[in-house]
């Protein structure tokens, strides 16, 4: 009994540039630890055509679910829209449900809807939209592949729209022992409990703090009892 | 004239679980830009063995330098070095100099090096071994890809050690311009002026604040002339 995996993909120049430091990442790989799917995988590719294409047809392949991140806006580095529906050889065009929604909104506003803005409503055929109760200019869902915004207030309105959708397993509950030792000192006896309870993950995440060195073991698993159950004897082993 | 290009490699659940935010590859992300190194793609998998021979195997033919990060301590869980000597069907085994490095340490310290400390002078035959001022056991360089470790103040430590030996090209340069109206507003003669400096990429990243709506428009070039020619453009075309 595995959980579903997932994948995220995160386009943007300004990522790999290091003018911006990622936050979707983050927030997704908490979202989705919380729900029991697997993130197994993040790729960041800059705003280019086969990048995109290339990346999400490889993730999209391999896991049960993908999410992108960023791409979808009305200017002309925003060619996300585009490059999923070639990836799927899918037509794409204005499509009126999503031109209805932005036609709404911004009529509201005394706002035109041009051209730029008329960008957002470019959805694939076959394509269901995202919700997006921010900014209104829909994400959508293609195949297995969910198509969300970059800014990380619409980001993550989006993926509450999604998650609820989408076919979790166990939550994956964590539980961690900071231990005051160098890593060298507890690695062996580290393994030996790893081998032991292998339907967990166990990990060592080492500090550094005023000098000293120690650890952190994070155990992993769906089954809390089992967790709990290593936590103690981590306990025992290193509190001698 | 195009700059080299760089791919790096996140290993590690802690990320993928949410657990940790990475910092790892913003820092490298800024670092690379400074010296005209265009990192051209990021993957992050999980400490899965066939996962990092894949994804190693992959961003090593397509890009001239990769860096990795995390997997290279004394624990059950730091798999990369044996992942890497796989990836380039390299024997691996504790080698003396690395040994010696970390012997030295150790024994000024009076800490024993034990059998978990003795896995961090695993390094593949005909690698090269990256300094480590911050705590000795060294990350290695073998082919194109250079290893190193996932605590921030190691990583950065080995990027020090490392990207002074690489061949860099043109800086990228960049220049900001805040505009405090809609992408929808500005989007149509940003591709105008965007197709007109075609040598330079020019990036809109939206905000929102205080109910507002506006973009970050950065220049990204290595011609200082150019950058400085387009964002006077913008100025101009925005400013009526």
């Amino acid at each position: 009994m595995t959980n579903p995996t997932a994948a995220m993909l995160v386009i943007g120049d300004e990522i790999l540039s290091g003018r911006t430091r990622d936050a979707n990442m983050y927030y997704l790989a908490g979202a989705l630890t919380k729900i029991g799917i697997d993130l197994k995988e993040v790729r960041v590719v800059s705003d280019d055509k086969a990048a995109i294409i290339a990346a999400v047809t490889a993730l999209s392949a391999a896991h049960d679910t993908v999410i992108t991140s960023g791409g979808i806006g009305p200017t002309h580095d925003d060619i996300t829209a585009d490059c999923i529906a070639a990836a799927f050889d899918r037509p794409i065009d204005i499509r009126s449900d999503a031109r209805a929604l932005l036609a709404a909104y911004y009529d509201r506003q005394g706002i035109e809807l041009n051209a730029a803005r008329l960008r957002m409503a470019r959805i694939p055929d076959g394509a269901t939209l995202i919700d997006n109760p921010v900014s209104v200019a829909p994400g959508f869902t293609l195949e297995n592949v969910h198509v969300m915004a970059g800014v990380p207030a619409v980001f993550q309105a989006m993926v509450a729209s999604v998650l609820p959708g989408l076919t979790g397993g166990a939550p994956l509950l964590s539980q961690t022992l900071r231990i005051d030792r160098g890593e060298g000192d507890i690695a062996g006896p580290l393994a030996a409990l790893a081998e032991e309870y292998s339907d967990l993950s166990i990990g060592s995440y080492p500090f550094q703090k005023d000098g000293l060195y120690g650890a952190n073991i994070v155990v992993r698993g769906t089954n809390e009892a089992h967790v709990s159950a290593a936590l103690a004897r981590l306990r025992g082993v290193f509190s001698q």
